[in-house]
């Protein structure tokens, strides 16, 4: 049965990024180190093309936060730091290189409209201009029976959060303090959304929590 | 070693209290579920002189937030729910009854002078109005080798925080989405902060996180 999620890591304030976001700098200030965890993992290191690194508890989530995924949905600024109408030259493919790390159909929610641009790997990003249930369709035709990934950032999670749409929802808790930044949960007392919380995973330097989204 | 710690539950987008707090819901809307995890617990009812109830894995998370705890700090809404000079007839001595689930000196930070105020059981309110840093020199002579707890609310514990005077923070991470309300950690970014991840415990309906506060 596909589900809808999403894996992401924030501070223990609450931010999936840090303040001062920029084109040279998309996490925002210490942004990064709310990511601190998974860099050392094999497990990571392998995604990204990368030899070494170490096993540790964190391994079981960074493998399963890529198992099974059909789709994947991201917002314009995962994609593109803010970049609008396409005008670069060479034309901005992402920061992840001719590679991409997500070897599926991604769907990115923009105002500005692209023909689909195929990458390394099976990844084809496909630019979608009309909101965030237009982009979910899609990702489910594309997916078929496995799930779909919300990849970030904040703002698309929580809209898709406040819509009630995510199934499951995957956080990992980094002992960092960003003071400001983009929070991922904000603002969704309205919702009514209830959680079930269903896992809990301690690993070096961050917990792993998932929760069930009751609708 | 006298440590000063807090032990507080938080909802997961990082409410200590939801919105709209008044004498007549202290915590605000909503806020009350952010303990849903305590309430069926013997060790909890005990405290509050209720037979009954249950253990789990969250026992001895709440015996170890009252053991070898020498002196209580709160601030004046977690004592009072804002009331200022003591004028009520009879003299409000707090939300606890007669035997306050103390029995300990607490510091009660507030701007209103009053005369200390025995309870049953042992606890011994004082009241300090020439701030944290007097309080918690009061607190200490107090204590002598045993721990310091920061009760809340969320206030005093952000100005514990920022001031770097923390030595463990102990938090309770409920899977409720508030929306609104009063934040445990807000504003740190400029504290410079390092946090280090000592333990997680998987509880029924909560998640308890124990973090080292590094200076």
């Amino acid at each position: 049965m596909s589900k809808l999620r999403f894996n992401l890591s924030i501070s223990l304030d609450g931010y999936l990024a840090g303040p001062d976001q920029s084109l040279e700098n998309p996490l925002g200030v210490g942004g990064m180190h709310v990511h601190d965890w998974v860099f050392p993992l094999a497990a990571f290191r392998r995604m990204h093309g990368l030899e070494g690194g170490e096993a540790n508890a964190s391994t079981q989530v960074v493998e399963e936060s890529v198992a099974n995924v059909g789709a994947v949905i991201m917002g314009r600024n995962m994609f593109g730091g803010g970049r609008g109408p396409w005008r670069d030259d060479p034309p901005w493919t992402g920061w992840w290189g001719d590679n991409p790390p997500y070897h599926a159909p991604v769907f990115v929610i923009t105002h500005h409209p692209r023909a689909p641009l195929a990458m390394q790997g099976g990844t084809m990003f496909t630019f979608v201009t009309d909101g965030i249930a237009s982009a979910l369709a899609q990702a489910r035709a594309a997916a078929g029976d496995r799930d779909i990934v919300i990849a970030g950032g904040a703002s698309i999670a929580r809209q898709y959060l406040a819509a009630g749409l995510i199934d499951e929802a995957n956080v990992s808790l980094a002992p960092v303090l960003l003071g400001a930044g983009e929070r991922l949960f904000d603002g969704l007392g309205a919702a009514g959304l209830r959680l079930e919380q269903v896992r809990v995973i301690e690993a070096p330097g961050v917990t792993h929590l998932r929760y069930r989204v009751i609708r």
